[in-house]
């Protein structure tokens, strides 16, 4: 009986008997493949509902895969002080607890590190080079066959004969990316590069047939030039098959079919509304104990078959869940609800979507105005130059994704289009620090630099529901330029309000607290839910003023020496990088007001760690406790 | 007889004359078609010699096509008061001069703007829709067909049956977004989109195949559904049976085989050293001359056998060309030549280019190490990805692009590297506001807010051929993370010197000039030798010192303190946005200085405009008087 306050995990000893009968037992080696799949699942299983999140479906889909290479076909993976070694590394890169799970069976990397998925100084939610063994950062998709090849050309140039191999997913093949690295690798005869394509099937959100459906893929690849061969992913078989018989001359491409969430039946399949639901995320505890059953069973069956005892698993207590009974807000939510309010007036809004229909809150307007719903799949430069097309016609276009990949991969498409004047929405969710777990690729900390220079774009981030509301109420009725709209996505706990009646003046911000009502000589200015929540316990453990400041590249100069000359301190919390975030702009506007005021900003200075909420904002020194103290070492006289 | 100091052109009335003929000549119109394609290549010749730059062989290559579909082909073109009209845009976009022609010859613009290519008010060096009747921005690569399809979107949602009709050119077809952008656009069936593919084998340095091979173009888009037809882009028959085949369910594209350069022998053809010359610049008096008498004698002939007039030409005085007899410095030259001596020792060092060899001072380094040499085509999301896998495999590798490309295409790219904590140097020429003639597509004025934050990658941007060494050394020896290396591309004359045994120190800059030796109260802080040269000017007209800043991302506040507290007024010149360029980032220190110094920053405020030199830098008001006039103005007291 699994008991429900406890998480179960396979312990070491148990791989090691599986792994040393794989390597005695010669061509028999499959069925002891097939049974330590299964167990590692369990692993997998773990890590990511002891995290609180990572991406059940692909680390599912592509484990045989991976186990596979690194058991039976890779020399020396990953590991150049051998000679000729191969590399292994997968460019989706969120089936990171699959390759942990691979190596920790591979006593690559220390077993206990299974506790630790998505905690500082653990295994991060994304490969990282500075785990062991790991050969590339990955999380971002499309750069992997390009890697590779460099990858490739240094080899060849020290004489090593090492091969590449690498993973990439089905969504991931909308990325432009992939296709612009193709013909280069085939023109090189880069022969040493296997590119595993996991075709699962299904994206982010729902079938890659319905997101963006890739065509014929193996006329597409011969086109360009490479050795395709097809399998099944998930049979060890199929698999050595089409490995063996890879092409000597030009690149490979093998297209291994793959069942998204293969080994628990119910996480093969979608959901009544169509939706994956275990593409990330933690399982909800029935979805765990369920999965887990079943594993057991399949992993017991198989066990006895062959003469080895059933299973023991170890036990761990259930972490709890941070947050829960909290009365919390959902930005995203709030934003999906005010995008169909406006939906029904403007009939001029078209919604473009990059696979994360989800995570953008766009489900309602998606029903309720299909045909005015693009749905573009993993293809953010197409998309935001199909917005381009659209606003010269006339239309209004609001662009989706993550602020980490829409304010980067089609950054100069933004650009072009801002060089016509014409009129855009772009929102970005994912803002920000938080969530960490995900890692580097994910937190997107510099969209403040890379959107805040372009003439046209005003950089807006709502503190809660109603601002939220009101940032694209804004953007789409009065701001007659472009605007990105940064959203934190994680749900928080609003421990402020906004003034009844609060309305937008573009360039002015609002206080939010102060300690008496002669007010402070300290003035803190933050932006959005998760620094504002920090820096307003620390602006009542200072005594110090608290202002939103929800503009992020415009500053009404008015307004600032109006408010903020009556303060002898004055500091800026960035959930951004510190150098080129808002601090840094408006430090340029407290110099040149040659006001007497000392001026301060907080904000990362590193590329962020991975980890739970908590110990990342403490790492950077960004949450109350560590703000509170800064401040009052920085200014003395508060 | 030609006379060798006036440029010729083809005046309205003869333009208008064969327009009537095409109109009137029914199914006989493709031989009156064939002598307007020659004069207006003499137009076009005109145009972009009266500018001093320009592109000739994609305007010759592509004329053909965009005068049959404006002229037989398109309903109501880029006219949006005709209901259904169609549209009509170039993706290559620097084929503009072509098009003005055809737009000229149709009377869609002004006769005069002939003699204004590239200057301010006239017509921009890539399309701008503020031109009328230009459809969408154009000149960097590859947004083309997303574009189309968001207009195309438009039209169905208005219920237009306009059509859209592009051109892109061969190079673009390196770019990932064109395959990301195919897929799309079959799945919708959007056979209302036609893409004409200009296929003259050459792109900015020399042929395709040998740049970065292609591979089979029919297979590819036949793969990604589209319904492909082939043709000789130069010849209308052959263009019109294209045309008429296309799909009526499956987006069309035209594989049309053009001549770069096509109806001037010469510029058909590559150099001696297997270059090609005509791809951008002026062409030389000598070819000047010589393609004038070569297309005039082929019109000619051709007017004659049709029974009309030989060609008259209008004359107008050859302009001067600025700058002669000026002892400028080349940054590229030098930092080519540098780039080989270090080449001889790093025998690490590896050098990625993107078609761009010549424009970034890499023909040494190719010739002498070939084996170190990846040239990647217009690929720059590949190369950079590329450059991370060299580097993860223990190579230097040296990145070379436009900054306009190199900072925003692969900007995820290079951040992802950055996480990986590997060292990389990019080279970015083409950096700041000149050349403006091309337009806001090339101006690359907001390089130092894309790259500025990424932590481990530090701006340099030198100021002469001394300077651009010594970057390029201590990238490659002392610096142990990654650098980022801003070159102005321009020759420019430099009247300020480095003191002799001149050394880089991070984060410090250097005084270049003193109106007196007890100093002034004023500081002018700028960079590279476009600002530089303009600031000096101005420190000597107001009594101001001038100090050369470098480090466009990474302050030393110690040095900062150090030399700047003695100043009263600090102004910084950036070539670059005013937003989160240089002076933002110094304005900030300023504030938290508590020193008392008046600041300001000079620098862009808006898109920059297309045009001369000196037109443009008055307008943005960075010339030497503005400067002067500025800071006067802002300070009162220097």
């Amino acid at each position: 009986m699994l008991e429900k306050d406890k998480l179960y995990f396979v312990p070491l000893y148990e791989l090691e008997e599986l792994r040393n009968k794989i390597i005695t037992s010669g061509s028999d080696c499959q069925v002891y493949l097939n049974i330590l799949a299964t167990i590692l699942r369990i692993n997998i299983l773990y890590m990511i509902k002891n995290a609180g999140s990572g991406h059940i479906g692909t680390s599912f889909s592509s484990l045989e895969m991976m186990l596979w290479l690194w058991m039976m076909e890779m020399r020396g993976a990953n590991d150049s002080s051998i000679p000729n070694s191969d590399t292994f590394f997968s460019s989706k890169g969120h089936d990171a607890p699959a390759l942990y799970a691979v190596m920790v069976a591979l006593g690559k990397i220390c077993f206990n590190n299974i506790h630790q998925l998505r905690k500082m100084g653990g295994l991060p939610g994304h490969p990282d080079i500075h785990t062991p063994f790991v050969a590339a950062n990955t999380g971002s998709l499309g750069m992997g066959i390009s890697k590779a090849r460099g990858m490739a050309i240094a080899n060849r140039l020290r004489g090593s004969k090492g091969r590449i191999f690498i993973i990439i997913g089905d969504g991931e093949l909308q990325e432009g990316q992939i296709w612009e690295s193709l013909q280069p690798a085939a023109n090189g005869n880069f022969s040493e590069i296997t590119v595993l394509a996991d075709l699962n099937q299904i994206q982010s959100d729902r079938e890659v047939s319905k997101t963006s459906h890739l065509g014929p893929l193996v006329e597409k690849f011969k086109g360009f030039g490479w050795n395709v061969s097809c399998c099944n992913g998930n049979d060890f078989s199929s698999l050595k098959y089409a490995l063996d018989s890879r092409s000597k001359e030009k690149p490979n491409i093998i297209l291994a079919k793959t069942k998204k969430g293969f080994g628990v039946s119910f996480m093969e399949c979608l959901d009544e509304n169509g939706f994956y639901k275990y593409h990330s995320g933690a399982p909800s505890d029935e979805d765990y104990y369920r999965a887990l059953e079943e594993l057991t069973i399949t992993a017991d069956r198989a066990l006895m078959a062959s003469g080895m005892d059933c299973l023991l698993l170890v036990c761990n207590k259930k972490p709890e869940v941070a947050g829960v009974g909290l009365r919390v807000e959902k930005l995203i939510q709030a934003y999906g609800e005010e995008l169909c309010e406006l939906g029904k007036i403007r009939t001029d809004m078209v919604v473009l979507n990059a696979d994360l229909v989800v995570d953008c809150g766009l489900v309602g307007f998606k029903n309720e105005f299909p045909e005015r719903f693009v749905e573009c799949g993993i293809a953010e430069q197409d998309m935001v130059s199909a917005a381009g097309g659209l606003a010269l016609k006339g239309v209004l276009p609001i662009v989706h994704s993550f602020g980490c990949f829409l304010s980067t991969r089609p950054n100069e498409q933004i650009y072009n289009n801002a060089t016509e004047k014409t009129k855009i929405i772009y929102t970005a969710p994912l803002a920000g620090l938080l969530p960490a777990g995900p890692g580097h690729s994910h937190q997107s900390v510099r969209d403040i630099s890379l959107v805040g220079a372009i003439p046209g774009v005003t950089i807006f981030e709502p503190c809660n529901e109603i601002e939220t509301k009101l940032a694209l109420r804004w953007a789409v009725n009065e701001n007659p330029e472009s605007t990105y709209i940064r959203l934190v996505i994680i749900p928080v706990e609003i421990t402020y309000k906004l003034p009844a009646g609060y309305q937008l003046n573009k360039g002015q911000g609002i206080r939010l607290y102060t300690p008496s009502r002669v007010g402070s000589k300290t003035a803190i200015l933050a932006y959005g839910p998760v620094m504002l929540g920090q820096a307003i316990n620390a602006a009542r453990e200072i005594g110090a003023d608290l202002y939103n400041f929800p503009w992020l590249n415009f500053i009404d100069e008015d307004w600032f020496y109006g408010k903020l000359a009556r303060y002898k301190n004055l500091v800026v919390v960035d959930d951004h990088y510190t150098k080129f975030g808002l601090g840094t702009l408006i430090g340029a506007v407290v110099a040149k007001s040659r006001l007497d005021i000392h001026f301060s900003q907080l904000g990362l200075e590193e590329i962020p760690v991975c980890g739970q909420t908590k110990e990342v904002l403490r790492h950077h020194q960004l949450d109350d406790f560590s703000i509170a103290e800064r401040i009052t070492d920085e200014f003395k006289n508060i």
